[in-house]
């Protein structure tokens, strides 16, 4: 087993090209003092104007008050996997070793653990205004801040929506007012065993220069 | 004037403590292979199901296939800004030295220099759910990541939203398919002069324990 272990001096570009979903999560607590430093590191993500609407409703292992939510998110897990693998065995079961199986393994042991996960964070958004596809522009770059911060302290996390399955009966358990959006589910650990590298497509067919569809030449080795 | 210049060993908790919205720029470009880099980076953030479905179609301030799009970001950007102003002066006019009135003489700054931005990112979504609040967890986190590998390659920069004015004229222009959600507007640079430190409020305000309402008590100083 590998473990990770605080790294506060990472270098931002090696964070950047080296954090992952975490999903294996050792028995160890995130101490209080951790999860605060975690969050004040996400508050300093941009958001509209600097409104700062996000919130972060924390679910914590050793809280008696948190267990009831804790409880209904882990059902909810498990029913969202179910969910996700009958959509991903429409195209055939996985191969023993393949970057699938591995996943697919990976998945089924977070939902089975979900209820002992050490931090469960909710990221909720205070609405201003309607509804839109844009908002997560205000609550996500600090999610993203949250599980980045987050590797510097030692810790793993992934983020979800698998909330939305129990998201009436989640908010009234939690007392969520109307007016907030529920956004995100991030849970935090840390990190077990061994985990692969980032996989990711070759950039040049993601960057368009100047115009849909025209190649980024400049794009060089990096957009192989 | 402060050139803060290339901070490739930047720690990663500095950079997520200070990075700041940037909107004075230095003439000076941006070469194309620290854009291909700083993109490099931005695709590193995780995605739903690692799907990486967002998309960059990058306006260079060089490129003349880029200027009709850059002409008309302009236009929109200033559009934006008067009607923001408008917006803001309902509460009164900000006092002369005050951080609102220091931030709309920048975004004055901005908008009037808008048509110089070494570079302008717009961010896309392809789609492949209903339009929704939180498909956002699949584009902002790498729209996060952008502005921070820039800041480590010795730019800055900010996220804002304001194609909106002009988005049915702006998709035509450059082409973008109805499948593709436009979700951000990045501009970059080199940060001109003296920036302030992030403003953000106590934290004690955003974040609730194991319910709506509960204070984290366990924030300690940092909830302050």
């Amino acid at each position: 087993m590998t473990v990770l272990g605080d790294q506060r001096d990472i270098g931002l570009l090696e964070a950047l090209a080296t954090t992952r979903a975490i999903r294996r999560y050792r028995p160890d607590p995130i101490p209080d003092d951790d999860l605060a430093e975690i969050l004040w590191y996400a508050q300093r993500a941009p958001s509209g104007t600097n409104r700062q609407r996000f919130r972060f409703i924390t679910l914590r292992r050793d809280d008696p008050e948190a267990a009831p939510a804790r409880a209904l998110l882990t059902e909810s897990f498990r029913k969202g996997w179910v969910a996700k693998r009958a959509e991903l065995d429409r195209d055939g079961e996985p191969e023993e070793g393949s970057a699938r199986f591995r996943m697919q393994a990976a998945m089924q042991h977070y939902v089975d653990h979900f209820d002992t996960v050490p931090v469960v964070v909710l990221v909720g958004l205070e609405r201003y205004r309607r509804p839109d596809p844009s908002e997560g522009a205000s609550v996500y770059p600090a999610c993203q801040n949250l599980l980045l911060a987050a590797r510097a302290l030692g810790y793993g996390g992934v983020m979800t929506g698998w909330h939305a399955f129990v998201e009436d009966e989640l908010r009234e358990l939690i007392g969520l007012p109307d007016g907030v959006a529920l956004c995100a589910t991030i849970t935090l650990g840390v990190p077990m065993g061994r985990h692969g590298p980032l996989r990711r497509k070759p950039l040049g067919g993601l960057v368009h220069d100047g115009r849909w569809g025209r190649p980024a030449t400049w794009l060089g080795e990096r957009g192989e």
